[in-house]
């Protein structure tokens, strides 16, 4: 008999390694969360899986087939609440306890309120001993955007931005390409493609030129998660109020794309990109609106790459989950563009972050930071 | 016998505690440079000393004095070349001599025209083994002050800033007291303290009150380092081009400054602190003559704490050696005032730079960075 404390370190183990293969799904499983099972018995681990997309076998699911007849018994480890509803695929649930296996450990109940413990009840009432709160927080991290989805009816927003140390974006004359190296353009590609979304405004699909699309070569992961991150491209998502991006713009041309604009559409978009009108103040979008339009499409998490004056209003009106910021080591001097158009008076007014994170990218450094408090739902 | 790898290894291993040893001179050698000494004999440390301040024994002569006896057949490791010159103190390569080491390790060569290897040979011409070049680039981290003065004839400037994420100093209003929070003050105290002159503007002294004095509880220091980094506080520098500050300033009631100028002193400068005179270009201060001049009276370090303007000119005369930026977890938004006063028109007259770390100071973060190629000289 195992002691419980050293039952509790095991559990521990074999929950980092079920987060470990989640992470294998973390460009394609949206909408649906990341997870990972892994099925322990005597000591071995008999079966992995984990959920890679939509309409696909869930990762209890993969794991069991993997186990076999050595499922009786044995430990299932869940990075999330198994299902107890019958949706695409059959309740996780039940297929544990067809499998008889003995007990399960689950990292974090289901905030799916069709799920929201009733898939734990359903293993305890079968007589399995059930676990959960195993590495709760890594498990939450694996989801922020189904998790906010789910808690909040919004999807969990990026704001990606790009800057010298000095805090600027671009010349005054707009002059901007490349502030960042080729290590910072890879990490961006790599938050697009875990993105349901990539959002953006007008202003930058005019100035730039921009696509926003995901380009396999500069992604800088293995073949395989390459391949699944391509099958799984981001919904690109432009902020047009006046439809000003003439419909032959290269971001149009670059696949399929939702426009959100506050007039209603001409006779030419009938063929062309879906348009939601979403009216907010002042003739502009409502940016709370269309977040909520989104994730009721199942959208769990939108990158938002736009000018100073897009990304200010997010942040302006609380609506920002975190930013990543690629700090590029050259000043651009005191005439160039600011980070945000985000005019304050007084100090006291000022938003207040926390820094979780700076890292070395090739010669530039990312800064994450979150809103203090988060992000108002 | 020793291999000759085994004995790189161990002199390596030596040399790491002369340097740590000499660390302790941090705030009171200049215009010395920081020296540690350690005596080895035996596979025992027989001896150690480091520089305290001018005038009083270099580190060799305390490391000499507490072997005593079992110097004799000992090798010495030293972080500098040891001195062949008469100074304020007898030359040091004559103490191992007449001591009988058997074998000296230096660091680094002394940059100092009046050493430059000539230490080394005298000791090699006793008969004595000599090594150079253990651990030279941290030996060389102890005294960018001292190096660049003797290599060029200038101090080493370490400009220090405080901003907030997206770049930004003060409000528009010129709200601006405490972006960032105790542990990062503490960290600007321990580089006053380490400075041979903290040097700001009129702007700054005006509208802050700035006295830009050494506060002996925020050091955060031991109450030994403490005691050593009061006993030599930095000398105060003011640039006022057109003499501004009024006398009764808090600035020059805090202690002795020197205040650089364009303008002739006026009568009641007579009895205040002492003035430098020295035209530039537009009726401003030439700063690298200043510096020039700083360097003649034996200043190693200077600590620049300015507005964004000041700071800007030494920027854009390629006068800065080091940036260290304070970076408050806030936005102060796009009205704000800019970190440095410096108006570029295209993305190639951007200064380069390479930040060297960045790491968590408190609430705040700190980022070193050092221009792209190096400060002009």
């Amino acid at each position: 008999m195992i002691q419980s404390t050293e039952q509790s370190i095991l559990d521990t183990h074999y929950m980092a390694r079920a987060i470990e293969l989640a992470r294998n799904g973390l460009y394609t499983t949206h909408p649906n969360p990341r997870v990972g099972c892994v099925i322990v018995r005597d000591g071995q681990i008999v079966g992995e899986g984990w959920h890679v997309r939509t309409g696909e076998p869930h990762a209890e699911v993969h794991a069991l087939r993997a186990a076999g007849e050595l499922a009786r018994g044995a430990t299932a480890y869940v990075t999330l609440e198994p299902c107890s509803h019958h949706g695409h695929t059959p309740p996780c649930a039940e297929g544990l306890i067809s499998a008889g296996v003995a007990r399960v450990v689950a990292a974090m109940q289901d905030p799916n309120p069709e799920v929201a413990g009733r898939g734990l009840k359903r293993l305890a009432d079968a007589g399995i001993e059930v676990r959960s709160g195993v590495l709760e927080a890594d498990a939450r991290a694996l989801n922020p955007g189904f998790l906010k989805r789910m808690e909040h009816g919004l999807p969990f927003v990026r704001v990606k931005m790009a800057m010298s140390l000095d805090g600027r974006t671009a010349m005054a004359n707009g002059e901007s390409q490349w502030i960042t190296g080729p290590e910072a353009r890879s990490a961006v590609q790599r938050l697009r493609a875990q993105a349901s979304v990539v959002l953006t405004g007008a202003d930058t699909v005019l100035a730039d030129g921009a696509r926003l699309t995901v380009r396999g070569p500069e992604l800088g992961l293995s073949p395989e998660l390459t391949a699944l991150a391509l099958s799984r491209p981001p919904l690109r998502v432009l902020i047009d109020g006046r439809l000003r991006v003439p419909l032959d713009a290269p971001f149009f041309k670059a696949g399929p794309a939702l426009v959100a604009t506050c007039v209603p559409p001409a006779e030419q978009y009938r063929t062309g990109p879906e348009c939601l009108v979403i009216h907010g103040a002042n003739g502009q979008v409502d940016l709370r609106k269309l977040l909520q339009a989104l994730a009721a499409r199942g959208v769990n998490e939108v990158l938002v790459e736009a000018g100073p004056r897009l990304a200010g209003a997010f942040a302006e009106q609380g609506l920002v989950d975190e930013y990543q910021i690629f700090v590029a080591a050259k000043f651009l001097g005191s005439t160039a563009r600011p980070l945000l158009e985000l005019p304050l008076t007084h100090m006291s007014e000022a938003p207040l972050l926390k820094i979780t994170d700076m890292r070395a990218v090739g010669d530039d450094w990312r800064v994450t930071a979150i809103p203090v408090p988060s992000a108002s739902v």
